[in-house]
């Protein structure tokens, strides 16, 4: 295994129901502001993502990571499955690494299950991988490779 | 208010029953190694902080986050309740703050109820508040200013 698999803290991913209201509340809150809006299909949600860094760090840069805010785009979805089952909140964590091919191959080498089996589009580009929170504690995982690498 | 409020994604807090087998769960499946073990009596929890940050990098670098293993000490503490009500996973996520006291009067004076009105001691020296889940979108919210700042 290369070590450390996991490169970055990249984002925490967050349930809500009102997607223009959550962004309002970080914005006036904590003065994070969207770096990125996008429909994601595939996935059935709305998303954005607010950055969250040393001030004057651009998006992508080292120590900048993310507050994902999902609203799903119907009930039938898993966010939407998620909201009904457990109410807003904290939906998944995601780390950087640095070639997601090899680090799904790795990780599955360990018995975790892979929700993904390969690579999809995630956010601003980059390609993910959810790993089942069975077995993770609990924890909906997902690993992101961002188009540069890492 | 000074922008931005939060200068780093520092650390995503997970639920479990068993402190050590979380522990051996993300050394075998992501490397991950622990860089600081604690009994914090004042918040009923036994926990580990593992780091996520590009390789070589030192703990408390610019990059470095951190995975916050959480075992309760007793079923009647808050991350007790919290395993009797949802079960393992997902507990909070912590951001950094340059000055925590004046980051818990800037999110006062927007309207959202603090669980802890005056910060308190946390994982590895740094000094932490809670902000209430309720005015958040269910996401349990701490601020954290580490020994350094930020």
């Amino acid at each position: 295994m290369v070590l450390p698999l996991l490169t970055r803290l990249d984002h925490v991913g967050i349930a809500c129901r009102d997607l223009r209201r959550a962004i309002d509340m970080y914005r006036e809150t904590f003065g994070l502001v969207v770096v990125s809006l996008e429909e994601n299909q595939e996935q059935g949600v709305r998303e954005a993502m607010l950055a969250v860094g040393p001030a004057g760090a651009a998006v992508g840069a080292l120590g900048v990571g993310y507050v994902q805010l999902l609203e799903p785009l119907a009930p039938d979805t898993p966010v939407g499955k998620f909201l009904a089952r457990r109410g807003e909140g904290l939906h998944h964590v995601g780390y950087g690494v640095s070639d997601i091919g090899e680090a799904l191959a790795t990780v599955a080498g360990t018995g975790i299950r892979l929700v993904d089996e390969r690579p999809r589009h995630g956010s601003m580009g980059a390609s993910i991988a959810f790993l089942h929170p069975a077995d993770l504690g609990g924890v909906l995982t997902e690993l992101v490779q961002s188009p540069g690498g890492a």
